[in-house]
């Protein structure tokens, strides 16, 4: 589907990888389109999350945009020149699949986002498991403005705020700013736009120092849990803290708390 | 069950309805008794949902209530006057598939809380897709302080707020400010009492301006998607908005965005 | 399982508990182990939860730590002593339990948070009805700094907070303060620490003053229609309410508030 190979990619590849230190910066690479989401850039995104869940070398994803916008969501241009039933399922099948693939590759996928984040880019930052933005960035669900209500992007933004929030930007289709962004829990905080990269490297960095044996673990079960009834979250939940506490990354943690010392991770 | 028509209120209907420009309001009509939900304004207010549903007039509906109080939740001399068990499950039921039907009918509807709303009247807030009120506002499930705890207005109240916000409005029964309902989520905004007119009518508007088509589509999608986990939520989602996407209104929209130009809409 | 009886404490006991005007006040007494939840301190608060289960004297149960630590998680040397999968899958087998009976006793529980909470401590506290915290207080789910992710907190966290929040703490495993917890929802409200026995006394106390049927009917309710589609649930507290309206303590609660007159309540 995507021809960018993630350790070979080139200034025209559509998302651009970079990596170090164990955080794997993902760009979505279509400034002049403000990021939309084509086919092809959603191929080659599906693409690098696919080969990320399995390189160890990565502890964290970070996913940013661009040019001046972070993404303006689908391509319109592109959906309207293939006008069938078929291209237009096709294509929302592929974006799902894609945003569940944000939620289930085995690094967290921190959003940085330093413009506007609109439509499915404005999913992206709901579905990622954080995000932080700039306080000039701008997000909005504005399909209804066009007549394509926002009915996909719906189901990461109410899930990621509460309900009177989420119509709200669904009905009006406004742009929202930086700190209501936060106020209402679609980001986690926003910064002054000159800090947005520290910010994220610093988050980064923290989560790529633990275990990603036990990050991976405990993500994976996030999403799992959430969607049980509490009984059977708990039920699912104990078995996998079980699992956990008999790797070796949790004896070792534990014993380096209990002895004051830095632990030392293998666990992949 | 309700004698009041739609289209001929009279000044002593229980939910009076006056349309402009596209919104109904429709007004809780006992000031003297705090508009309480007796069973006969209860059946009008669902006659009034059930024939709006159908009338490609309106495009958004607007919930207020007359005199002092938004609503002050059941009528309890009434409850108590029929003291059977098949009396109060009735009214129960009532009571819930009302509050569904505000989710159910086509049109977005807005809560315009200008005074009290305490009980199945703070249910109606909780339920209503958006809802904005005077600064003056105060919010109450008091059931516990008179041994009736608001075990149905808590359905709709647990899904809008949090559990904690929920539970401490739940088991202490007391009023809240319109501050403090805007920070746990319960409204979308509070405004001045004099603005809260115009403000309500100003996102009326503006809703009222997109296809009506495009804003039924997505109100249905978004109550069916949020009891789904989220792999059907995608699956439901994407069928919805490929079908949104073959509709006259879609292409109109995307067309007209493309070309810069207002779009026009057609769609019912 | 426990040795402390629930009417007889002693100053060693695991648990102690202390009654006042129908509020039962448990305090986790490990204060050299900062409140850890060894298998004994969660066996005698299971006791002490089953015990209260049945008894009408007490209308409120008020959660505390004694020390400095609130609570500070599960007991990591204790842990490491019995290193099988069964004493680990018994532990978190037994801590989920506890979890789930706190939301099941008859009577509310409210978290009085006056240290730090962390981990399994930080889960009481996402768990208890309601909790309130002195201005000093501290909350995290660290385990993903000992290789341990918070799987089982994550559950009473995931359903306390929104997403993003609660994934912040779970992959960072940074100390939040008291603001921040207020913030996003973990407690209901943070005073000065001077002031937080009062404050809880104070919820408490107008808590114990209803009836204490309703108060158990409503809670019971909360959690069982919580994870019910919005079907199901309305026509499951529909049933609720519909019981309660049959009970003494309802006619005598509005017929007292119709008569403008205090309540006697009798229920059980």
């Amino acid at each position: 589907m995507s021809t960018a190979h993630p350790s070979t990619p080139t200034a025209d590849a559509l998302v651009l990888r970079e990596d170090r230190d164990g955080v794997a910066t993902l760009t979505l690479n279509r400034p002049q389109a403000r990021n939309a989401l084509s086919v092809g850039l959603m191929a080659a995104l599906q693409d690098q999350l696919d080969a990320l869940h399995d390189d160890p070398s990565v502890r964290v994803i970070v996913l940013a945009g661009a040019g001046p916008a972070f993404c303006a969501g689908h391509d319109l241009k592109e959906m309207r020149a293939s006008p069938t039933r078929e291209a237009y399922e096709a294509l929302f099948v592929q974006c799902s699949r894609l945003m569940l693939a944000i939620n289930r590759v085995r690094q967290p996928v921190i959003a940085k986002v330093h413009g506007i984040a609109t439509a499915a880019g404005c999913q992206l930052v709901a579905t990622c498991d954080l995000a932080y933005c700039a306080d000039t960035a701008r997000f909005a669900t504005p399909g209804v403005n066009i007549g394509l209500f926002c009915s996909t992007p719906m189901v990461a933004l109410s899930r990621a705020v509460g309900r009177k929030a989420a119509m709200e930007m669904l009905l009006l289709g406004d742009l929202i700013d930086a700190a209501e962004a936060v106020r209402i829990g679609l980001v986690n905080g926003a910064v002054p736009a000159g800090e947005l990269d520290g910010t994220v490297q610093a988050v980064a960095a923290k989560i790529a120092s633990k275990s990603s044996l036990t990050v991976a673990t405990g993500k994976e079960a996030f999403y799992r849990q959430i969607d049980l009834d509490v009984e059977q979250a708990y039920a699912y939940a104990a078995k996998v803290m079980t699992e956990n506490m008999m790797a070796r990354d949790a004896a070792e943690g534990i014993d380096a708390f209990i002895e004051k010392r830095a632990p030392v991770w293998c666990g992949q």
